[in-house]
Parts: structure tokens; C-alpha cells; sequence
């Protein structure tokens, strides 16, 4: 067993049990045994409409992690990358859906559809209003006739259940919902595949490689090319968006598909503001693991087009936790450094003989980094090395970047800091 | 290259710069160039006590992405695994510092408290009044001298943030740190290490062993075993924990290392409300990613005795996006299954030859789920087969339980569903 679960066949239950159990009581679950797992919000009263989602497992925190105020009602959750049953949709619907009627957001998936529209027949025959929205907000296979739902979706949720929240009718929610189905658009990237618990993992993508336009479920993408850092992969989705994009002002929902740290997040955060469709990128949601592939090492990167009625309905604070908000896009200038900085010059010593013997000792110190570091995690430390090997290119750097007769100022860096 | 980030020098930067950018004008960072990376409250007017935390990067959302109301006031970043500069911690205590002092939260590594303390000497000698608490909550090397500091660092973070916020003095600021610096206890255990962006990863921890008590730079633990799933995980580390914890309530921060999954987290999270420290654990942080090891598949366990004084200090909501917030356990009962998913008995077959072809045909569709899978992945889908193999595990499993005579109840559970 190579993760932390029980059986292949109980963690999608366990989890739902660990989510609901921490939850604070803000969730609640159905008594569905093994093969129908619905989570609901512990404080739904059938008065609006409800907004209801879900799907295979395996995309945590998607679905049942947006389950709350102002975003979803109810989530059904199936297998690890299966969707869940006609009758564990049908629960759910059955759990949430009053006179005001419910709508289903599915991602376009041949199961999800298949599944979440029989439900649906299924209640409408029971006198329900359901209504059905689809997303494919995929780009990457434009050959393929139905686009895959990737994590667009959870702009349609967050409309949809805004509308809900603030009291609007069926068609109201699904007109939300349809917009953000219609006009997000996805394309998704990652530098290995995922591993599902209790399979062994396909070795599809090799080091040095980053795979374009892949799902969420380790599918495979658009094709794979060389991976040449967070700039140029930006840069490539940035150049297959940009012809497609309207003019004018878009959110950017950032998405990690699951093991892509939120160091790389960042990176890519910033690298997409700077390229040449940032001037359009006037919000953005995340980045954060939303729409996940498991532990899958890559990201996906969803634009929509925002008009104000949108940058309400997605600005609006919510109760969810996995739900990072969307917050205005402002690149200010960084702040100026405090006063009291300064060190006093000390006296020092101008000769090429210093010069040699300091950088000689920092690049020792910069090569003896992991050495350092190893030998200090024996005594359950570990990070002395790096911190002086840091100390070390600081100062080499100042060293390199001085004339002879300026040798004296290093001391400003000194390797002690 | 195989994270995406455009160099090692310049990551750290660059993700500050990216998250700076998309907290909607809520942080700001100093203008320090390579060296100093220092992120603040956008909104500080030093009129109150400033918190400050930091070390080396990495560890992501920890430091930085603690920054915000009723947390930290500003977050020191040093490169990946190493400590931020003497300059680097001087230019954040300058930058948020006024008369009511600061509090320097450090995590016990040689490198931070040697430059943390060395920042707070000149602070202390420009006429600022700074006071330090550190942070050693491992638990996991009890012949060490000075354990390390893991995820309690945001117990210490939370509750002085807290206090701060509301408007306590430096002494109470730093009494509310040192108590969570005291109290808390962290055990970690991870199934693999972590890969520093630009070195090569080590492969210490094999394939069916689990590092026990290993901390957050990839630094050997205590020791590796048998990993034998997250029932046990759990039980070993309450285990060690029962005897030493305090009779009485205790808050539970669950911490994922980096790579582990939500839905990992989730379970571990239910194994620990069922374990032998259960009935003690009240309250929950997490599951969620706080303190990481940049990619590490693992967790960390911190547990911390809860008064009433640090259940108000720690549910005080704050503006920070990476606080997961404080909840109370609630193990409620699932709601009961709605009414309405009966389905009308169809005449059926009670024959032996019957049941033995439909547990032919479910044994040869869980047989084919790979095979589907990749077929379905060349139309871009790639659920198909987990969707039906699922479905055929659950009318396997139905047909299994009953005798003979009422095969025709399986019907109940369709395959097409």
C-alpha cells in the first residue's frame, strides 16, 4: 500500500466520515451504505433551489469540500475516478430538493451524464424540478465532440449557488450556471501522471517532459513536449487561450491538479499575470487545489470572461473552506526598506589575497551544502547547511559584483547572518 | 527541470511576488532585491503588537500565506530549507515594528534561532522592544537537546495573532505564544521524501515502509517500518501521544506534508476521532496543508490541551485564506436515506445458470476496467470503465449476499446505473 487509506474499497466512505466529522457540523451525510455517499449541508431547509454536483472521487476538494452556503447543497460521490450510481444521485436529489426545485451540474463525462440524467428523469417523474447543466470547459482536444468538464466547473458552482443563496429561481440558478458553463475555458498541464490508490502508477510522462492538455483523471493530453520551466509553460497556454479569448476583463481560476506545491503555484501565479494575457486577468481564484487528479504534479489554468453581474456572484464570501475567493488582481510597487538598516562600515582589508581566500571559502561553503546538511540532520537539525551555503552566494555575489578597492563592504553580509 | 519554476535563485522571489499579487491587496512586500524577502500586512499601522514568524521557504502556505489579521503581521522568507538573513529578519522587525514592540515566533533550527536572535539583538539596540518564544514541538527524538519545531509553530502563530489583534500587550502577545510553544506535541510520519526544486530526490523510504517522526526538510525521523495502511498510521502515533497527554480536552491541528491527498487527509482525520485519543481530541485544525515539506506524501499529527481562553483565541476567525479555521468534532449520525429510491420489483429469473452469467459478466467488466479506462481515454473521457466496473462491484456484491431464490432483487442495482 503506498498511501495513507484502509482498502480500496472504504476510503471514499472513511474520507466522506473524517470530512463530515471536522466539518464542525456545517455537514451532514446521508445513511446510504457503501454504494451511496451523499454529503449535504447540515442546515438546508428545501426553501431555494438546490445546487447539487459531485462525481468520481479522486478531485478532492471537489465536490463534496465546496458543500456549503453560497456554493453547493449536496454532493454525490462515487468511486476514485467513477462516476456514482443512478440511485446515489437520485438520494441526493431526493435529500435536498423542495418545491423550488434542484439543479445538477455534471462535468461532461460519459458516466456523469449518463448517471446524473437518469436520476434526473427519475425525479422528474416524482414531480421534481430538475435541471441539468453540463460543463466542458476543456480546450486542449478541440477534435473531440463533447469536451471534458474540468475545473470551470466550479465557477458554475459558485454562480449557481450565489444565485441560489440570494434566493433566485430555477432558471435564474441555471442561467448562472449555464454562463459559466458556456464561456469558461480549461487547459490543464503537468509534469507526471497521478497514482491511484491501489494501482500502480503509468510512467506515461518521463523526466524532462510536460504533458499539455491532460484531465483530470490521468488521461492522457493533447501530447507531451519539453518542459522548459513555469515561464515558457505559461507562455504556451497563455498563446492557445489568447486568440480565443473576447476582449476585455477575465478571471483566472488557478488550479492545482494535487501534488504541485504551492511554491510552483505562486510562481505560475505570477508568471501568468506577466504574460500576454494578464492585462486581461483583472481576478483571479486561487491558486489553489480546487479541481484536483489525485497527487497529480501539474495545474490547470480556467479564464472566464467577467461582466459586473459575474464579479458579484464570485466575489461573494461563502462559508467553504476549500473555497479560495476571488480577489482583484493589484501589482503594486514593493515597499521601500526601513531605515536603520545600515551597518557601520567597518575597516577592512583591500587585497586580492582576501578577495581570493573569501570566495574561496564561499564556494566551499555553497559546495558543502548537502554535506552540512547531512551531518546537522543527524542531530534532528537540518537546515544549516542551506542556511550557509545562502550566506555564502549572498556574499560571493557582492564580492563578485565589486571592484578590488570596494572589497571592505562584504562585510554587510557577513557569513554569520 | 522538473518543477515548474523558472530557477532556483529567483523561486522564492517569484512566488512572493505571486502571492502578493493575487491576496487582492491585502499584503505587500518590501523592495529588498534577492536577499531580503520580507511579505506584510498591507494594512499595518504598527499601532498594535506586531507578529512575526518566517524561516526558510518551502514549507508553503506557512510562513507567508499566514500573513493577515489576527495572525501574523509579517513573514520572513529565506531560500528553500534555509534561514532568512540577519538583514532580511532586521528589515521586517524595522518595517512592522512601533512602540508596542514584536514578537519573533521561531521554529528550532540552528539557522533560525541564530539569525532571528542575532536580528533581535540590533532591533533590541535601536530601542525596539522585541521579544522571541520558540517553537519545539517534535516529539519524535526525545534524546535531542532541542527538538525541532514542526506545525505547532501555528498554534504559537494563531494565538498571538489573536491577542494581538485584540489588543494585548507584548507580554500577553508573548505569554499566548509561549503557551502553544509549550503545550503542543507533533509527531510526523510520511510514505516518501521530499525533491528540493533543482537536486536530485533521495530515495530513502521504500516501498511499503513508512518514516516515522521525520520533520520537514526531508530529514531522516526516528525510524522506518512497515506501512500497513492509516488505521495503524494513526494508531502508532497515539500510541506514543496517549502518555503524555493531559487528561481533558485537547485540540487535534492535522497537517498534510504536501503531497498527500484530501481524501488521505480525510481518513486519517476519521482514524483519529476513532482512536484510543479520540474521545479527547474536541476540536480541529485541519485537515489541510500548513506546515509542509514542499511534495512530502506525509502528515503530522499535533495535539495541544484546550482551555477556554485557547478555544476563543484559536476559533476567532481571520481574513488569511490558509487558516483553515478551528471546528468542533460533531459525530452525528448520517441522515436516514429519503424516501422515494424504492424500485418496483421486476418479474426476474431465479435460475442458477442466470446468477452464474451475472457474476460472469461483473467479474469480466472489474476485469476490464483498465482496458475501458484507456479506450475511453482516447475519446478524451477516461471514466467509462471505472464507472461500470464500479457499478459491477456493487450488483457482484448484492448477488454475492443472497440465496438463491431472491436473485431478482439484484435488479435493484443495475449495471446501468
Amino acid at each position: 500500500m503506498t498511501h495513507f487509506i484502509n482498502s480500496r474499497e472504504t476510503n471514499v466512505t472513511e474520507a466522506i466520515e473524517g470530512l463530515v466529522a471536522s466539518s464542525g457540523g456545517s455537514l451532514a451525510r446521508l445513511d446510504g451504505g457503501p454504494f451511496i455517499r451523499v454529503v449535504v449541508r447540515a442546515d438546508w431547509d428545501k426553501s431555494r433551489v438546490a445546487v447539487i454536483s459531485g462525481g468520481g472521487a479522486g478531485h478532492e476538494p471537489a465536490h463534496a469540500g465546496f458543500v456549503g452556503p453560497g456554493l453547493l447543497t449536496a454532493a454525490i460521490c462515487g468511486d476514485v475516478f467513477a462516476s456514482p450510481s443512478v440511485d446515489a444521485v437520485l438520494a441526493g436529489i431526493l435529500a435536498v430538493t423542495g418545491e423550488a426545485g434542484c439543479l445538477l451540474i455534471v462535468k461532461s463525462y460519459t458516466g456523469d451524464r449518463l448517471n446524473f440524467g437518469l436520476a434526473a428523469e427519475r425525479a422528474r417523474a416524482r414531480g421534481l424540478k430538475v435541471e441539468m447543466v453540463i460543463v466542458q470547459d476543456d480546450i486542449a482536444l478541440p477534435e473531440i465532440s463533447r469536451p471534458r468538464g474540468l475545473a470551470g466547473t466550479l465557477l458554475a458552482h459558485k454562480m449557481a449557488g450565489a444565485v441560489s443563496e440570494g434566493g433566485g429561481d430555477l432558471a435564474a440558478v441555471a442561467q448562472a450556471a449555464q454562463r459559466a458553463a458556456s464561456e469558461a475555458m480549461t487547459f490543464g498541464m503537468s509534469l507526471d501522471t497521478c497514482t491511484v490508490p491501489g494501482s500502480a502508477k503509468e510512467g506515461r510522462i518521463q523526466p524532462g517532459e510536460v504533458e499539455a492538455g491532460l484531465g483530470i483523471h490521468g488521461e492522457p493530453g493533447a501530447g507531451r513536449i519539453a518542459f522548459q520551466g513555469a515561464r515558457q509553460a505559461i507562455a504556451q497556454i497563455a498563446g492557445i487561450l489568447a486568440p480565443r479569448m473576447q476582449p476585455g476583463r477575465h478571471v483566472a481560476l488557478l488550479n492545482s491538479l494535487g501534488a504541485t506545491t504551492d511554491l510552483e503555484m505562486q510562481i505560475l501565479a505570477r508568471e501568468l499575470l506577466h504574460s500576454p494575457i494578464g492585462i486581461q486577468i483583472t481576478h483571479m481564484i486561487g491558486p489553489a487545489p480546487m479541481m484536483t487528479a489525485l497527487d497529480m504534479h501539474g495545474f490547470s489554468l480556467t479564464v472566464c470572461p467577467l461582466t459586473d453581474a459575474d464579479e458579484a456572484l464570485l466575489s461573494e464570501s461563502t462559508g467553504v473552506r476549500a473555497w479560495p475567493g476571488m480577489r482583484p488582481i493589484k501589482v503594486a510597487a514593493a515597499l521601500p526598506l526601513p531605515a536603520g538598516l545600515e551597518v557601520i562600515e567597518p575597516v577592512a582589508s583591500d587585497s586580492p589575497a582576501n578577495r581570493a581566500l573569501l570566495l574561496c571559502a564561499c564556494r566551499a561553503l555553497i559546495a558543502a551544502q548537502a554535506d552540512l546538511n547531512a551531518l546537522d540532520a543527524k542531530s534532528g537539525d537540518g537546515d544549516t547547511g542551506s542556511t550557509l551555503a545562502t550566506a555564502a552566494r549572498a556574499l560571493k555575489a557582492r564580492i563578485d559584483l565589486l571592484p578590488l578597492a570596494d572589497l571592505h563592504s562584504c562585510s554587510a553580509v557577513s557569513v554569520r547572518s
